[in-house]
């Protein structure tokens, strides 16, 4: 029995199913894997979690385990104020909403703005998990232009100054997948373009607390408080598996989300949002940042040392000062996706950088890697493979 | 700041906040609330979340805490398969998925099929909760008659025969708001209906453990299976707070709603899921079931017996076998939001039932009552009370 003849038609616009398609052997026994965007499992808390537990019940009783108001759960909220006070986000509880990982507030956002063939501004290139929540409303994207310090601020000018454009979608800092950072001064621009044209800015922000090296950069939210929607979430600094994203939103958009959100989940889990504010409030999210640091910034040197001493010549790659991945670029004409199967042979998977443009044929000679996932010893050997694959 | 200039015009659709404005009252305090649709706290089984922890650690590691499928975990999926199958579903580990929340399904499904104008039929009344999810994809509602034993075969074959319906949305068993439950016959009927049309229902079904007296009846899915989606939720036997549903669809709709969820959230909490497998696969849910009865059973008792007591003349209701709501209907003219004021004055709270109809001016003279979240004394006291209210 096929109901095919049943999907409405933005259905057919979720079927870009090739990256899945093309991953699926990333999986396979003996694979190195720097292909995915997962923490690693020893930067999770896991020995505190009897204590977080302990503390949720006796605190929180039954209320943990109930269903709980769309907003968020209070106590989380609260924790949340200081944690984002430090990347100079001035809120208050009632400003601080929870959702279902990002991916939650990015399906929100979608919603409640996007109208078929409404334009939305993205990075070129961009996250693929926004593309993802944002094409089942069926937006037109328009691309505006990077170079090595993130989005250039005169394509965000000339974006906003021809189109009408619902929102830009940006992620300034350790940007997915690129790895790049806008600096302050280019901050203040883009802040204050966005400011004169009233526009409406979406800065996705899940990496800034993993920074190996170099100084905290004021977020956007900061720079433009009433033109921005902040949105981040615990999957890196505590664990994907809760599910517990957050963000602020200029108020008149709040009571939209709030309600979209009613209908797509009722709420976040009680019981995870419980633990992460006890996570946070008792000062172990402060304790944590420094040891995933400690983690990652080793993996990160290791890719870098690795991509130096292996891949030379044509290929150029970011040096990110914090994140989970390394850009590299190959030579113009390059098909990199023709090497990934070469490369899946001698098994090292990566993903073909492509698939995060919105443009077809663009990017076809970048790639992503990721250096949080697998192990110091798998991404050496795995650049080397790789770097051999390359040059063949 | 205002953004409403820029909201996609499916947000306007989502506005119906009147029955949250008139409900916001019903969390006072002193107010006795047979308004809510909240488990017990007691129902939840507190006292083995230390071992179900445990059990998730040493059984999962660290994969309790990272990104799952989207499908769901499948320590869960596979602890299901037994649990549907005692109402009569055969199903594999890879036919169940996992949804955050009833709701999660509610939306995925709404999502796929429902475009713009579009026809989905439900019942009069119907579940708020499905509605506020279908909303956003700006839907046509067609109702279906009912009577006391649910919707009316003959209502089911002529909206088939008349509009081109999406699905048909049903709760056969203690409906929400009714009570209601489909006698075995009728869903036989139901069943050969659908298939004669190769039309799709939806049977949403988190109420049937909740049984107090009577015999369990074959779902609608057992009876056609390649023309329902089964959609099930642990809110009721586990705890709401840990936002874990469950579905079973027809094969040719499943990439799609996993598609759609990937943009939603990607997968649901890893965590809850994980605790939840340990639940079931470890006997607790089975032990818990029992449980759950005996804490409900009295208190529908208590209410039954109050309305009987008190509430008399031109007032009927209906006597379900489980479920957590009473439906009382009064003499037609009869304007229950009226009351509903009245009632909040005297300090108990309930839903005017016209909230649950698609049709302005349908249900007027209805309201829904909960028992399973107010203790005996009040479900008395509070009926004693909205009787009086009502006959004065």
């Amino acid at each position: 029995m096929s109901f095919d003849r049943l999907l409405a038609p933005r259905t057919k616009n979720i079927s870009a199913s090739a990256l899945r398609e093309l991953l699926k052997v990333s999986g396979q026994p003996g694979m190195i894997s720097l292909s995915g965007g997962y923490p690693a499992p020893d930067s999770f808390p896991v020995d505190i979690m009897d204590t977080l537990m302990d503390k949720v019940f006796e605190k929180y009783g039954t209320t943990a385990l109930q269903y709980g108001t769309t907003e968020g759960f209070n106590p989380l909220r609260e924790a949340l104020v200081s944690y984002v006070a430090r990347r100079g986000i001035k809120a208050k509880m009632d400003d601080i909403y929870i959702s279902s990982g990002s991916q939650g507030f990015l399906d929100a956002v979608g919603k409640i703005l996007i109208n078929k063939g409404d334009c939305v501004a993205v990075e070129a290139p961009t996250y693929l998990g926004a593309l993802q929540a944002f094409n089942a409303y069926e937006p037109q994207y328009i691309r505006l232009e990077m170079d090595d310090e993130g989005v250039i601020p005169e394509s965000v000018e000339e974006t906003l100054k021809s189109h009408l454009i619902k929102f830009i979608y940006l992620v300034p800092t350790f940007q997915n997948p690129t790895g790049r950072t806008m600096g302050l001064e280019r901050r203040k621009r883009i802040a204050a373009i966005i400011q004169a044209h009233d526009a409406l800015a979406v800065e996705d922000d899940p990496y800034s607390e993993l920074r190996y090296r170099g100084e905290r950069i004021p977020t956007l939210k900061s720079l433009a408080p009433d033109h921005v929607i902040y949105a981040s979430t615990l999957s890196k600094v505590f664990a994907p598996g809760f599910r517990v994203g957050f963000y602020i939103a200029p108020e008149s958009l709040r009571t939209w989300l709030i309600r979209v959100k009613q209908g797509v989940d009722l709420n976040t889990s009680t019981f995870t949002q419980a633990l992460a504010a006890e996570y946070i409030a008792n000062g172990f999210l402060e304790k944590q940042i420094p040891k995933i640091v400690e983690i990652y910034r080793p993996k990160q040197e290791a890719m870098l040392g690795a991509l130096e001493a292996h891949l030379t010549g044509e290929f150029k790659w970011i040096k990110p000062d914090g994140g989970m991945f390394i850009w590299v670029i190959g030579p113009k004409g390059m098909d990199m996706e023709a090497y990934y199967h070469k490369a899946v042979e001698k098994k090292v998977a990566f993903v073909p950088g492509k698939f995060f443009f919105t443009q077809k044929g663009e990017g076809l000679e970048t790639m992503r890697l990721n250096y949080t996932s697998p192990d110091i010893t798998s991404i050496e050997k795995g650049v080397k493979i790789l770097s051999e694959v390359l040059k063949a």
